[in-house]
């Protein structure tokens, strides 16, 4: 073993890690000794110095609990406020909770903290008596139970789901207080189903089939149009999320996956696809989902979702407790691929580090970067900026407004803006 | 967009899927049509050819379900039965729960599946008392909380983790019924904490310092020794899986990770790291956790896990209903890096095929594998046969008992069987 050699200390074998801790080396963090200065109190302290292990807490003292019945296991009740969030003005039939990003790590959001649109509330069922029926301009109908469709072939991909209407409410005014509040409608899991095209293939697409309809079987038939080469290259037929069949808030017993295009176009709890030759301009792609534009006109089919990022740790509503190292953390995501960089800024913009990403960084997936910071105490503006592998780059808020104008609620994607006040509160602000 | 070109019709631009294709075309799978050989009643059938949606549903004509207050959301009523299991026979302290790995897809356990193995309970840890000490052959004894923890550098990472008695009952007879019977003992997630090297670093390890002792805060004070260049390698102290903070049962809030190596050393409820010149010799490491070989010496510190796989579609309790084309799917897992192929026989061995792996293949991470099959309803046996990137081949059961005996019951890796029966039925053999 060679431990002076920076190369062997690498988690992984990456060059994240020996980059990190170059990092480290370079600003003196080690000498700083996070741990020894800020020790909890001067008589664990001197404990430590003595070689003496910690006091024997009271959960060692005596056997811990037995397994829970039903064994489905649950968060810690110390974890009790990292929860979807409900809207804050009491609605009579709310639409929507988020995600709490502020507290979660990684990529991989669980499902019972994945965000949830509904337009019509949750149905309940049965995956017996679910069909999915593919018809229209098809030579060969199909009506499938769920046992037909699990015997399909199968494919597994991590992807991030994010609803258009996401941060809507930073068009106006820096409305919400944290990354939860102001971005929590985008999550990411690891999906398992069926490659639609090969459904497609069984039914048989006619020449002239263009375009889907594809309808849940919520209260509200949500229905929305899909261009059959979308349908074609990665749609999926999803009937499992991180491992588990569906939760029923995500579409129980399958829905439709469109890796990358705005949220509802996956319809949910999906019963029919009809192939037809043009666009079917339903209700929730004509007056909802576009984007009035500032020339009046409105923008039909924005289908993807633009590159985008939002620092989650530290972030509004959290507090710096002390000076020195932080870990500047957060996530990125676009509907173009993968992630290529992601630069942060501490000081509103004008210089720029770039961050490091977690990898294997995955096509359309959330991706995690991550920068050490040494805070010196005083103001800052946070920022993180995502350019995707087309070359794509988050725009500033000002640079979105200038093309998009304020009429719109959808596809918000500007750069977010954290103020660290000298006291170490984190605020949202427009900067 | 060229629908007849299979190329464009690769889910994610991968091989696997154009693949797959190919081999349904070969295999005549398109012109046979599942889903018009299985529509399930001759009305449904009609209705799909005369082109009519299926009838509405119930769950259609009334507004669903609204949120959940608490909102942390939690499976469908009708996966129920997919939970961890409890040992078939009664015990007055059970010490594991089984993940239903027959039951799940792709490559994340979900949380609340994840196993569970513990020697003293689950003790309930209040995060902002718990303290981790690193002391010993160190400079700079530290005595850290878990604010103080988080926030150093860190990492995510995806790995498998395996208790070293998985599939021990398997050592003598084909005892249990179903995958999660045999294998349950088998997990992976996405975790996210500090490299254990960082932390090390920071307290300074001595040149004499050559192994750790690791301690849990749990009634057993669960106590193993690792070797320090495993510690400065890729170990983590980690306090997030799948996205959130550990569940209590993982380790809440701190356990430390050993990617590879057996569960148990993966200390959770982490309290302790000592650093001394040699192993600690603890009971956890010497009675038990060793392997009692044919020659009655008993072999020590076999921390890594060797290659393994399992198919989990079809597998033991499930039936196939009817002949032709069905989906082989199962997981493999080295804690010797990567997996580079999985083989899957349906003869007992004699003739093998490559399955397909799921991309990205991560390092010590469970890899979903999956081959077409089509069942001529004659009796089968199902295999597969997992390869790591060192070129280590998952041995036969005829093969490990030659090397190991049958007097120990840990690390058994062995090629599962599993028989299908002319109906249908699968079963746990020995073949």
């Amino acid at each position: 073993m060679a431990r002076s050699d920076p190369q062997n200390h690498a988690a992984g074998g990456d060059v994240e890690a020996s980059g990190r801790r170059q990092f480290l080396k370079r600003s003196a963090f080690a000498s700083a000794a996070i741990g020894a200065a800020t020790l909890p109190t001067a008589a664990n302290a001197a404990d430590a110095a003595a070689n003496l292990p910690p006091n024997v807490p009271e959960w060692m003292k005596a056997q811990g609990a037995g397994f829970l019945n039903p064994p489905y296991g649950q968060p810690s009740p110390f974890e009790k406020g990292v929860v979807r969030k409900l809207p804050d003005a009491p609605a009579a039939f709310p639409s929507a909770t988020r995600t709490p990003l502020q507290n979660l790590f990684g990529t991989i959001t669980p499902n019972g903290l994945f965000f949830e649109r509904h337009h019509g509330g949750v149905p309940a069922i049965n995956p017996d008596a679910h069909r999915l029926m593919v018809h229209g301009l098809v030579d060969r109908p199909l009506l499938l139970s769920m046992n037909d469709l699990m015997r399909y072939p199968s494919v597994s991909r991590v992807h991030y789901l994010e609803c258009s209407g996401n941060s809507a409410a930073e068009w106006f005014r820096p409305a919400g207080k944290t990354a939860q509040d102001i971005h929590g409608l985008v999550s990411c899991a690891e999906w398992t189903g069926v490659p639609l095209s090969i459904i497609l293939d069984e039914a048989g697409v006619k020449p002239e089939g263009k375009w889907l309809l594809a309808e849940g079987a919520d209260a509200a038939a949500m229905t929305r149009s899909v261009p059959l080469d979308k349908a074609m290259n990665d749609a999926l037929l999803v009937y499992a999320q991180n491992g588990e069949m569906l939760r029923p808030e995500q579409g129980y017993p399958v829905r439709l996956f469109l890796p990358g295009f705005e949220g509802n176009m996956s319809i949910k709890w999906l019963r029919r696809i009809k192939v037809g030759t043009a666009p079917f301009h339903t209700r929730e792609e004509t007056s909802k989902y576009s984007d009035l534009m500032p020339d009046g006109s409105a923008r039909q089919f924005t289908f993807v979702m633009d590159a985008k990022s939002v620092i989650t740790t530290p972030s509004g509503g959290q507090k710096l407790l002390q000076q020195g190292f932080h870990e500047i953390s957060g996530i990125a995501w676009t509907g173009s691929g993968r992630i290529r960089a992601v630069d942060v800024s501490v000081d509103g913009g004008r210089t720029w580090r770039e961050a490091t990403l977690q990898g294997p960084v995955q096509s359309m997936a959330l991706t995690r970067f991550r920068l050490p910071w040494r805070w010196n105490g005083e103001p800052a503006i946070l920022q993180s900026r995502a350019t995707d592998e087309t070359g794509y780059t988050q725009p500033t808020r000002s640079q979105l407004i200038a093309v998009r104008g304020q009429n719109s609620l959808y596809h918000y994607n500007a750069i977010q803006s954290w103020r660290v006040a000298a006291g170490g509160e984190v605020t949202n602000v427009h900067a």
